[in-house]
């Protein structure tokens, strides 16, 4: 494995083998004091920005440094995007320079495949393209419920909100549908994309009807606020009132369902104050088994091939 | 000793113990070509500002690497603060990454203090909190004024200029007092605070009179100039006349008395172009004691409990 | 050699000597998996950037990471500069912070040349000021070259597009006529600076015409597209047409000739879409080279004097 597109580009080995990675590094790591291995020590690693991010830039940089990499921040802001730049040459520049991995977020979904056909040489890592993909939320989400509810193959998923715009939703139905997991999309028919009656899940647009099924695991996704004056639905509040996890349907659920969401949450709006902070909720469970499972895309994409590569 | 929010939280002995401290570290270090010991290497520090700041952020960055620790930075403005995230799942969500400090400045008196409250696992270091509190710029000036003329007990410490919104100055009066030395505000009276009158120290509305008690050390505050036109005083010739550090108020100075600023400085403004360049003025000094002091404070909240972590 | 300004501060052994320190350090590195050298352990390089750079900045930290040397970014648009601090004292705090080298980029001419005088302790780099000198560009435009074909001296470099506004053709300028290297400008006259006349160099206003003789290199300049419409020019077309490497002119090239470029590249104005491509196009080698280029830079600045500094 060279790079890390797409979820489909992966079998359902690799993304398997991917998991056993992350819990690895978190065996290795969670709770110690000393963080730091050796294993990426002399490889250059850029993360390229064209978006805001703090939780994915930071999560791919702590992985990168706890390996010994060097990380060098490009924000697309302050670069030479503004001068004129194709991203062609800005991503070609960086290699270059000597990246041996770039992690770019970009707004325009396929960006990142176009680098891996630019760039066959230099690894490079989607860290969220557009509506399209981001592969490496879809893995730490799965690490996060195999850590908690067991082999994810059999359990039922509901995916709850902005479906539309969401790359999280995407990738988290390739990558679950691969392992054997039944999904629910749950959305206003607004938000649910067009040809969605060919992805490999089922849809509903009643959360409430589709909380009967039981389900194990509640992920729910951001809603961008950017967008809530588009016309996808009359107000915030009737948005929360019929897409948001209250109290009510929290309660609705078994004691070990989990409760999942990518971050940032809007408390009050997809999620009631109250019930991000319940024990099953395990969004910051996601975010540190995020930072092992970059650890393990990292190790897998610039050193697992070579001998003793791992310290 | 596991956060540093306020000098208040202090006892007399903590003072004394993190400003030895910090000068273990400038003996160890100062002068020296190689500035690097193994102390902190595994732990992971961000920095989390959400108000710009060159010398503060970048002090702390490079007092954690020449501990060895990894270092990230977040600034709030190119982060999830925009989405809609509240300060406490921000927090929660770096601590989850794996920080074992954060250093946070914050407009708002009072954050660093939640941080605390939410976060008991993860060190906070407050790097400045709205007008409330700067611990570290406080104890990087003690260590500087010991290093001087030293023992701070019994000195008497003029601080002159904008008393009002300095939360340099609150952090100075309480450590200062807490140490023994008598301190004297010197202000416009638009500029002190209310309530004034119960803090350990005296106040004066005329710096010329002031200079007549023969003070040991005159800490001039930085004027902010957003603050100028807010009818807090008529002009900035006014002020620069009235609450000045001129060259006629310096040379009434005794030779071995200390002249300090936190910086920035305006030169014209609160401190004579001139001034801010004599022998006894050691506002590069404080700069340089602020790494030591930085290296100090992030040692003994995060190793000093260690068998053996000092190398 | 304690700091670089500019390459008329160099004689022609230190501009040979710093070459070949790059050669070494390519040769040391490259293709290597593990990119990582000793040398500049615990040392601080500060970079203080008041333009935006991708390449360079990000070309200045690799070089230091590789070394060991800890890295600290100061990006001037997020400083106490908006504070009103003055360069000077800006400068001075980060010496006193610690910084072993300061390298600045800076919109005026002269700004690191006042560095230098201010602070003799540091070594001061110049990656870029205004419109007079990027010392460190030319020096890994000369270590391509020489890469390529050979020894520069009667060698004969075409250097087109913006001299006026470009410190790359001062610099390169500079540089190669101290190789023994000839050298032609060729701009419209309204982008020739005043007193052009007394460079170490030919000059001419007809492309075309400069091909005729069969140069060795061809360098193109970046054209930069705020000041396209100040009267410098009728419009892009026109610059495009009369200024730009076409694919008619690179086939009129010697096969073994080099087309350059500093980038930002702004294919379809100053270069061909698909001459930049070529074979004999060596902007990317560039790129690489600028890394070995400023480990070698950092290096005699910061390390050559020092017994056994280079492992």
């Amino acid at each position: 494995m060279k790079h890390l597109i797409s979820i489909q580009d992966l079998t359902r080995e690799e993304i398997v083998g991917l998991m056993d990675e992350a819990d690895r590094f978190r065996e290795a790591l969670d709770g110690r004091e000393i963080k730091k291995l050796p294993t990426l020590r002399g490889r250059t690693i850029f993360t390229l920005f064209y978006e805001n991010s703090t939780r994915t830039r930071s999560s791919f940089e702590t992985a990168g440094k706890w390996m010994s990499a060097d990380v060098i921040n490009v924000a697309a802001s302050s670069s030479s995007v503004k001068k004129g730049e194709s991203l062609k040459d800005t991503a070609a520049t960086l290699a270059a320079v000597g990246a041996d991995a770039i992690v770019m977020r970009h707004p325009a979904s396929g960006a990142p495949h176009l680098l891996r056909q630019w760039l066959p040489e230099t690894s490079i890592i989607n860290a969220g393209d557009g509506q399209h993909q981001h592969p490496t939320q879809a893995l730490l989400d799965a690490v996060t419920m195999r850590q908690h509810i067991g082999d994810v193959a059999g359990k039922h998923v509901l995916l709850v909100g902005d479906i539309l715009h969401s790359r999280v939703a995407r990738s988290n139905v390739d990558l679950l549908s691969a392992l054997g997991a039944t999904v629910t999309l749950v959305a206003p028919p607004t938000l649910l994309p067009t040809g969605v009656e060919h992805w490999p899940c089922e849809t509903s647009t009643d959360f409430d009807a589709a909380l009967e099924s039981d389900p194990d695991v509640v992920m729910m996704l951001r809603v961008q606020a950017e967008r809530m004056h588009g016309g996808f639905f009359p107000s915030h509040r009737e948005y929360a009132t019929l897409f948001g996890l209250s109290a009510a349907r929290a309660a609705r659920l078994r004691d070990d369902a989990l409760i999942m969401h990518p971050g940032p949450m809007l408390r009050g709006m997809e999620i009631n104050f109250d019930v991000a902070d319940r024990p099953n909720t395990v969004v910051l469970g996601q975010v540190s088994n995020g930072v092992y499972t970059r650890m393990a895309v990292l190790f897998t994409l610039l050193a697992s091939g070579e001998e003793g590569a791992r310290a």
